[in-house]
């Protein structure tokens, strides 16, 4: 099937791919003073008087803004708001379709960290969450950081977080599967953009210790020559507890895990061979990955999974970001925080019974009925047991 | 019925009134790689490549932001975004049940105009058409302004021109009924905050030549020493050729039409009954009005308009933004500028035949079919003819 042409035919047939419904009839007087003057000035008293009944009389407890300022838009970089539209309306298209979330896109011209942040916080009143998508790193931390600490609904970058939260879900069961201890694996990381860097902070949460990560110009380590702008300083006193110093080949050597979140090749044969035995490979890179799955199994990997739907162990976000919106709306979230998101990969990995663990079958399918409700609902007990549910 | 009661029920039932729906269902793999990666990266492409392909392949092309700050909801006045959600959401179905017109609200956190402007640039790229609703004056009118001159998809503050178009449809055809020429009448508008600056500014794009505006401190006039603070100073220079001074019983006497945009008495029996024969009387403060038409019409005018929907001649906003904007988005206008307001109200005017009208009859009902589409008809032509439309 041609995706390019059959996309753009959709597209243009239904001119995008949301549509805002009336959830209430307006077609006499009654409904028209019901649902407009005078009677909406009813839930307005209410809400100005207690302002929590917002999510009792209107779509904010279960409406998320998918925002982007279209600055890193799929493989496509800096596109601008609008290109970064038809990606947005998908994003919404999911939530609804996997996870019942009403959503709807908002395309921010807006390119510097303030701007996102000044327009996000402008916007918020009408959201029970926020899900920021496709704005490129490094900006992304701060605008995430700066949004999460001054706003009292859930803000969730999904191309760091959701990707985390699938990779740890198939790293945990790949683990169980080769017979390994998180807490005893040499990972390395290659490419920590927004993805990667988020990516190893959900493995150190989850118990992983020796944690390489690798960019364009080598392994980060406190101090290296070719300089650790922006996020990556903190991110080199935070990992690598063994100081190794190097490129890629040198990191690889000997470790049981490898997650590419780079460019495609980027894991040689001859790197892949250097790796311990029952090695592990997650090789995200689109649409080519770092190295194809035969040529990983050739150099003796035994589980690969990628970014791909024509390989086993495909990492898709839609395995995560909808359940984990609607478990943290079921309970009015303020916050999706690190227990509610590591409920989330321990639910998925849960999904696969150990009967049924294999080197080809470690995370569930993108369109598994039970995925969504299975994440709410240990999304929703995290946010209840972490303390940041409001119900 | 009770419409609190009732109003409450529904908005809790539902939680608010609108639902985000996606146009295509993503049950497999072919459906999520079109809607989704990688084939929504072809209409992304081709947007990069060429903007205007953004109202051929997302929803822009037929999506309106209904904004508000929360400042001046309904008659509840400065209740914020939150409280002021319900009646954005309602605004919404109205657009979509009246118009057939995609709509999402948008509260701001954000007082100001600098901050209302901001944050309505930002998210303008996701628009068709900004609906500005429930924003106080005097920002209403610079907020409008900045927004205007500086985005490319028309903004439309309707408290102020959705009610001044059809208070002039309305006074188009009580002038037929009385017999009187637009050119020749003399007008009375009392109140001028949104609505009644813009139904001055109307009523003389129209062709009304003298026209007084009072507020609560008497007829602007320059130089009135209580002050003409923000808009008013440039409001008196506009009106008031005669520069009467005084108060509204001044004014008032001999006017052939008052418009009252003010509090609920306001227009006593004894002013009304100083008017001139055949007179005319839009009285639409809410709930109660200025004059009741029963003591108006024993005072000798002739034609009572209202806001309410008990009497006859209702001045109700739904006849105007639905059709407007439908209009305005099928010929992706830049702008909704005068000559489009003036042709909107001739629509209105035009539906009713002089065979049928009459003191009681000089406005089309709120669910009379024809009326978003005679209005968008007009409105596209018109902005077609004025040069703002891009197709």
């Amino acid at each position: 099937m041609d995706y390019n042409a059959a996309a753009l035919a959709m597209h243009e047939k239904n001119r995008g791919k949301l549509t805002v419904q009336s959830l209430v009839p307006v077609r006499d007087r009654d409904a028209l003073s019901t649902a407009y003057t005078p009677g909406v000035a009813e839930p307005c008293r209410h809400i100005a008087k207690n302002p929590e009944d917002v999510y009792k009389y209107t779509l904010k407890g279960r409406t998320v803004a998918v925002v982007t300022n279209g600055t890193a838009v799929l493989g496509l970089g800096n596109i601008g708001p609008e290109a970064g539209l038809p990606v947005m309306e998908g994003k919404c298209a999911l939530f609804k379709e996997f996870g019942g979330v009403d959503a709807f896109p908002i395309c921010l011209n807006a390119s510097t960290k303030e701007e996102v942040v000044t327009a996000v916080k402008a916007i918020a009143p009408t959201f029970g969450g926020i899900n920021l998508e496709d704005i490129r790193s490094p900006e992304c931390f701060a605008i995430e950081e700066e949004l999460e600490r001054d706003l009292d609904i859930p803000v969730f970058h999904d191309d760091q977080h959701g990707t985390a939260i699938i990779v740890l879900a198939g790293v945990l069961n790949a683990l169980k599967v080769v017979g390994k201890d998180i807490r005893s694996i040499r990972v390395v990381q290659n490419g920590p953009g927004a993805a990667g860097t988020a990516i190893i902070r959900m493995l150190q949460t989850a118990g992983v210790q020796d944690i390489i990560a690798v960019d364009e110009h080598g392994i980060l380590v406190p101090g290296r020559s070719a300089g650790l702008e922006g996020h990556k300083a903190a991110l080199a006193e935070r990992t690598n507890p063994r100081r190794v110093s190097g490129g890629l080949a040198e990191a690889i050597r000997g470790a049981d895990l490898f997650i590419g979140t780079s460019v495609a090749g980027a894991l040689t044969p001859e790197m892949a061979a250097s790796m311990a035995p029952d090695a592990i490979v997650f090789a995200m890179a689109n649409p080519n990955p770092e190295i194809m799955p035969d040529a990983a199994k050739a150099a003796g990997v035994r589980v690969v999974g990628t970014g791909r739907s024509d390989f086993p162990n495909q990492v898709n976000n839609v395995l995560a970001f909808p359940g984990i919106f609607k478990g943290a709306l079921s309970v009015r979230a303020r916050d999706i925080n690190d227990e509610m998101k590591l409920a989330a990969a321990h639910a998925l990995a849960a999904l696969i019974p150990d009967a049924e663990l294999s080197e080809e079958n470690i995370l569930p399918k993108a369109f598994d009925p039970r995925v969504a409700d299975a994440v709410a609902g240990a999304v929703a007990k995290a946010a209840r047991e972490s303390g940041v549910a409001r119900v």
